[in-house]
């Protein structure tokens, strides 16, 4: 019988990212196909029956599909560079889940399903949860379509090669109608649990959240050429925002404003740029205190571009509000964990998505460094099997089975 | 007969980077490869004897090497998404100027000679004027060796498979004891000879300049699932130093400081960064006024990185000192062209380097938009032929024919 943790070992081989360190796996990319042959077979060897969707997302029947299924799951991508749990563990807690239900004689009286959304980290084409936000029909499918990566493939062309019809993407109605509740574990992104001394929680809340490019646009020249008065330098506005958005969210209790990635063009080190890409990543507790945040910061960027004689292009790539999880189930899962303590997220997940369409839950594991979407991300073996634990208690109850 | 313009039309199709615009050809790559083997046969075709020297350096002699030789050329290399004039008119024009000569029935006096630096822009392996300064010794072999490219290669496996042997890089007084002066044209990467109403000029100096890269640390982390007050950005302190370089170069005349290339690791959008690497680009007048910007510079940059929590680790990449050109060369040219004006430099050039050990001098063809290292550098059809009659005339001059 599996064990999360000897699951996750069986794919510590797949998109070792050498030069950052942890795992690039990204939607549909060589790393992210093979973990998807990997999870159709774990699944076919439990009997259990996988379907892809239009929208590349992969259900495991146990039994016959839906409709009312009790569905877990996860993703298996992961952000550049990132650690083996936020995902995957999930993903293995489900199947190792299966695999104990199974030892005890469980059948359940009701459909059930293991779930593995695609591309939910947006590490390829930017949108987070791109597999789930298409089938809840929250994201255009023709704007997904044309979402391009660092190489410029587009969605479409992606999943083309996926072996998906990309003119099928998009709400999926039929799908969805199939699931009754839905219930992703996940590691914890903070230290929460650890602070509580707990190894599993409940979540209660989602922050609001969203991903906005500024696209700076000044005049590329020489480094050393070009005097310092005629410059239209974009890298110069670039660097205002990033301690700009520092000085908007420390303002705001709780909100959360991160710039990690800014692209140069061309990016030579004797070249001044011609154009810088900024991505914002803003959170805050509230619809209208993000939007507030994510304003101050435009101005400030629109503010500073202006002095330097440059342009500024701000494009929203994603945005979620804030997601309270249904309060019934919640309580519900806590009461069958023993008192199972409720966790606010800041971080983004598929169950945000789905909860707006089907009664949602999720489960935390403890994470003992509270780092998440870098390699420190880590989960002691212990904590995961108390995870499957609880992930079969709740899977027990919700579907109610007869032994 | 061969013109500078259509010499270029020759090589526009080569390391078109279709990504930022304009051409990426960096040192021993395949579009710098093509380039090479692009001039050995439009050499071979003017009957010139093509060597390559130990640093992958390209000469071509017009009858028997050295000593005491007039040597002219530049280099053919570029910035990424740089123009098609800054290296390419020297050379070009060099070719050009001796189909000139030919045509004229000039026989030089003494040795002459075409030269083709390798990778002056240092795009690739970081270190601008890579063949002039392992040819004059001003650049360890060793360190040479371990530089790497963005993938990991490193120079030493670059010029083996370019067909040089790694171990035979350094300093080469064989070769540089060949040439007795050095005459490289350039385009002008300012706005001189236009405000001057002059086609062609010469070089007074250049500016003292160097590369420094600055590696903050900090922890990675989840851009929502961590609280700002947890937070060790290595973005923050990395703007702080984008916006105290340019304080630093505004408080003082002529001094200029320049980021262009900044690298966050891993570099997700919803991923509060590991490292930053971020590279200083930093001129002025003097070797005093240089190294004191760029002190001041990274006193900000380890203040911002203390109040950060992060760490940072300095590493000057390259430095050259001030040239001033060889005042009587200089003043000799500028007479047999008639009073061409004399221009200082602030970017750096082979030239640059080889005036450490020979009498050298440069030649400027007018720019009108003054922009270089970016798709909008030009120099007009009728200045580039200006350009090759100056050379022509310098060339005679200093070669002293006989017909």
């Amino acid at each position: 019988m599996a064990t999360a943790t000897g699951l996750l070992g069986a794919i510590a081989d797949v998109g070792v990212d050498r030069a950052r360190g942890g795992f690039s796996r990204h939607g549909f990319d060589r790393s992210d196909l093979t973990l998807r042959e990997w999870f159709v077979a774990e699944a076919a060897a439990r009997g259990l029956d996988v379907e892809v969707d239009r929208n590349g997302n992969l259900w495991a029947w146990w039994g016959r599909p839906g409709p009312d299924a009790v569905v877990t799951g996860s993703h298996l991508d992961s952000v550049p560079g990132g650690g083996a749990f936020d995902g995957p563990l999930g993903v293995v807690s489900a199947l190792a889940a299966v695999d104990e239900l199974r030892a005890r004689g469980f059948v359940p009286s009701r459909p059930f399903a293991v779930v593995v959304f695609a591309e939910e980290e947006g590490g390829r084409f930017g949108v987070p949860c791109l597999g789930s936000r298409l089938l809840a029909g929250t994201l255009d499918p023709d704007a997904a379509r044309r979402l391009r990566d660092q190489d410029g493939t587009t969605l479409a062309e992606a999943v083309r090669a996926a072996g998906l019809d990309p003119d099928r993407l998009g709400r999926d109605d039929e799908a969805l109608s199939r699931v009754g509740r839905f219930v992703e574990l996940h590691v914890e992104q903070g230290r929460g649990l650890v602070d509580l001394g707990r190894p599993v929680g409940v979540a209660s809340s989602i922050l609001a959240h969203g991903r906005w490019r500024f696209r700076f646009t000044g005049e590329g020249n020489h480094a050393g050429a070009t005097p310092i008065g005629d410059r239209h330098d974009p890298m110069l506005p670039a660097s205002h925002l990033v301690l700009a958005a520092r000085g908007a969210a420390a303002a705001v209790p709780g909100a959360r404003a991160t710039v990690g990635r800014v692209v140069p063009v061309p990016g030579g080190t004797n070249v001044i740029a011609s154009t810088v890409d900024v991505w914002l990543d803003a959170r805050a507790a509230d619809d209208r205190t993000t939007r507030s945040l994510v304003e101050d910061v435009t101005a400030a960027a629109r503010e500073a571009a202006a002095a330097e004689g440059c342009r500024v292009e701000v494009t929203e790539e994603s945005y979620g509000d804030t997601v309270v999880f249904d309060p019934g189930l919640r309580d519900d899962l806590a009461a069958v964990l023993g008192g199972a303590p409720a966790l606010p997220s800041g971080a983004g997940h598929d169950a945000g998505i789905l909860a707006a369409r089907v009664p949602t839950a999720m489960l935390f594991v403890r994470n003992p460094t509270g780092v998440s979407h870098a390699p420190a991300e880590h989960a002691e073996p212990d904590d995961c099997e108390a995870g499957v634990a609880a992930l079969v208690s709740v899977l027990e109850h919700l579907a109610g089975g007869a032994r």
